[in-house]
């Protein structure tokens, strides 16, 4: 069978990958290692999350702000965990000017900055710095602000999206009189972002605490959403963190209480950031390029014209065009229909395909005979196949008009289904020993791309949640395998009736956890 | 007479100017040295910016797109008239890595790059890079993209949103097949430019070329947005440059004509950046504050509930925010209304005057009296004071709220009326000699931010437009006295008769100018 991609799923899923992210134009590498240009049609999936979740970032009761790029050294050395975690990856400004010295433009020596400047990879630290200007008293509490912002972390090996050196990102952080607020600060934003990637992303995932060893530089709990991909391996898509009062007592973020005395804030942090489209493009890609939730997809619905260079081109135009007019005057899932008709001089088979590659959620053709029988022509790109051949659907012109809206919204249901589907059909219960484990997963594969990896889901299994030394062994246990400790559901409730022991100690458990391979 | 600020215009703008910023709680300075944090205030009113104008770069046919933060020195390198502008104020990043050496965290010598990279101070040659690899053919053409983000340039004496290191703006970014289309985009975004600012920003503007030495590093023309602030000093609120050849060359963006020879492109930038929040300030700022257009106020009525801890304030409370409910359902300005109740535990006198310094258009105060009989008391922002006292009004609770769309629209234009008049009653004619031009503004003062300087006005001048060394000559002169040239306006019908002879080289004028102190 054809398929519009030159590699399948089944083939090569890191080769799948990129070419869905080339061949729909999302994002390309660029001359500066690790770093992505954001194309287009990449960008525009981009400002329709931006948009819905700035939405509900700012009705739970958060203003955006804006802090510095850079953070000086000493900020970040403030606080030990923090700097640990980060001191590896940090791009490093040194020098305010250039100086052309023997013919060779370089670094000015006399401009050489007295402290170096980093470039931010998060911002407790510049963030907690205004806090503790702004912070006075309780009655300044809680203080609740987002930043859409760029971050760099010097990463070795990057992939479009997934782990690049720039990436794009919001990161919440917030300030309370006390750990009861922070938390339930902390817990509602990991709600948002369950919600946001559910509904709009029509993303299924688990939100959970993360292991101690997975734990942001800093945080006293992490918690996670994590999605399946279609190669069964867990991509993790936003955090939030309880950060305790570390950072306040590393930044003297205090307040007076209303009994006059001084106290640390408790303070949280959470982000989302352009992983989540890889995240999208693996949860919904198929061996014919991306498939978009009409929630995120700039163009929902596509009208090719097929023009023939003959007199019947004009009608053909104008009845797309007034097609497309009216489509765009109607809303669906909340926002107004996003219609396009494309023009563009190429043949319209190829224009077709393109559309079929970029993921649009409904593909229209109109020929003459449409025109002048008033009727459409459309494939839904979430069921563009029955079986081998493409499957073509046939609507009266003002049926199909009407219908957009419910069509748009049963797309991004059913997207959501098969994803949640295959989550649900592919988290294993009832191993209760690490041979269990290792016979579920294999042996690992040396290289991380290897081409036909067999599907492995996840091991949903009980733990007795040790720390220190004694999870160290678990996570180097896990490691040989290739495996990590994903999160610890907050959803409880699946874990089906008593918990065995602990597969790693043996000892009684105390909750179930997630065990997968991972991006 | 009591004004809401503790210094007035008269006294001294500068340091009025920080008060606004300040109290209007707009911006602060940062620890980090030129940077600044935008704080929610100030912020929203930027969103609001953003989105307009996003709405109209999009209406003109570009896409956005976003491309790398850093740049590698080679490719700054690559156009000489573009490095020679700006090696003097580049943030150079020289290592990714930090390391504990002997206690000191500090960049790790082996993690020092081979090749230095750039935070960009503009991005023509990264994104010229991309355009080099995305246009193969004259089909490519034009190619027309926009970019939100952030950049940096080094000052060495900043303000806050006027001149900043690192500051937010949008650089749009094309390519044509010849000079006529690049020249027809480059004014084509002057005038969004132009309609933006005046109509979204009730900021008037003169819209013109630069002269040859105010030229953007590496263009062939540069054009500008000019506006007057309440000092008579110029703000160049937004540029639009073509770049002819020149980008093109250094980057080898070329494509293969409709007769199938190779070709390079035409390219244009312009962008408009947060310094129009500095300019809105002293556009339309007053001795009690910031004064907002509503467009781009992101709380344009704010009710002040008079709360008195009594048993009414549950009927005064309910009675403000079924107003606020109701006026969020109407659409001023194209939008939706933007109507908020204060309930902060404050007293209801000092919730008025934050409302007044931030300068939300319309303040509705409820007080018992208003809830009971179906009142409302509200000021306008831009008509606060009749004489020394404030000015309150009345209307029935209905009647308001119907008119309040209508009102918004009021403000808008009474701001843009108020800001146009002093526009065009201070840019001056008849100077025919340099001695004019002496009288007129007098010996310059040593100190920029002097206090209590007379207000001065522009001179619009007619002149031969001399260049190179000649050029030089008399922008030394204008030098001499705090001048410079903003530019020669697009429209030239204002120049009233026939030119008289270059006030500068008595040789015949070809143009008019403006002549002005400036930002």
């Amino acid at each position: 069978m054809q398929r519009a991609l030159s590699v399948t799923r089944a083939e090569n899923f890191p080769e799948w990958y990129q070419a869905v992210v080339r061949d729909a134009d999302m994002a390309e590498t660029s001359a500066v290692r690790g770093c992505m240009v954001i194309k287009p049609w990449g960008y525009g999936v981009w400002e329709l999350m931006q948009g819905d979740l700035d939405r509900r970032i700012k009705a739970t009761g958060h203003d955006n702000c804006y802090f510095p790029l850079f953070i000086p050294l000493s900020f970040i050395a403030k606080e030990a965990g923090h700097v640990e975690g980060f001191a590896k990856e940090m791009a490093v400004v040194t020098h305010h000017r250039l100086k052309n010295i023997d013919g060779k433009l370089q670094p000015d020596p006399e401009a050489e900055l007295e402290e170096p400047l980093i470039v931010r990879p998060t911002s407790e630290t510049i963030i907690g710095d205004a806090f503790s200007r702004w912070i006075r008293s309780y009655r300044d509490l809680p203080l609740l602000v987002n930043q859409w912002a760029n971050v760099v972390r010097w990463e070795m090996r990057t992939r479009l999206f997934l782990r690049t050196t720039e990436f794009l990102w919001q990161e919440g952080h917030t300030a309370h009189a006390d750990q009861a607020g922070a938390m339930e600060e902390t817990l509602k934003m990991l709600e948002v972002y369950r919600t946001f990637s559910e509904t709009i992303l029509a993303m299924p995932v688990v939100a959970g605490e993360k292991p101690e060893n997975e734990r942001f530089p800093g945080a006293v709990n992490t918690f996670s959403i994590e999605a399946m991909m279609q190669d069964g391996k867990a991509l993790q898509a936003g955090t939030s963190h309880y950060l305790g009062t570390g950072f306040a007592h590393a930044q003297n973020i205090r307040f007076q209480t209303d009994q006059g005395d001084w106290a640390f804030c408790h303070t949280t942090s959470w982000g989302v950031s352009t992983r989540l489209i890889g995240g999208v493009i693996m949860t919904h890609g198929d061996d014919d390029g991306l498939r978009l939730p009409p929630a995120i997809a700039p163009r929902q619905i596509v009208i090719v014209p097929m023009l023939r260079d003959k007199p019947e081109d004009a009608e053909v135009l104008a009845y797309a065009q007034a097609i497309a007019a009216e489509l765009n005057e109607l809303v669906a899932l909340k926002q107004p229909v996003r219609a396009f008709v494309d023009t563009k001089p190429l043949k319209s088979a190829e224009k077709r395909w393109n559309w079929v590659r970029k993921g649009a959620p409904v593909i229209v053709e109109i020929g003459p005979r449409d025109a002048a029988g008033g009727q459409v022509t459309y494939m839904r790109r979430d069921q563009l196949r029955d079986g081998d051949k493409v499957s073509m659907q046939n609507a009266g012109r003002d049926a199909f008009i009407a219908g957009a809206p419910a069509l748009l919204a049963a797309i991004q249901q059913s997207l959501f289904d098969e994803a949640k589907a295959r989550l649900d059909a592919n988290i294993v219960d009832g191993v209760t020993d690490f041979a269990g484990v290792e016979s579920y997963f294999g042996a690992a594969s040396a290289d991380d791309d290897a081409a036909g990896e067999a599907f492995k889901g996840w091991l949903r299994v009980s733990w007795s949640k040790p720390t220190g030394a004694a999870l160290d062994a678990v996570v180097e246990r896990l490691k040989a395998l290739k495996l990590t400790i994903r999160n610890a559901p907050v959803d409880q409730s699946k874990a089906a009736g008593s918990l065995a022991s602990c597969l790693f100690t043996g000892e009684p458990s105390v909750e179930t956890i997630l065990i997968a391979r991972s991006y």
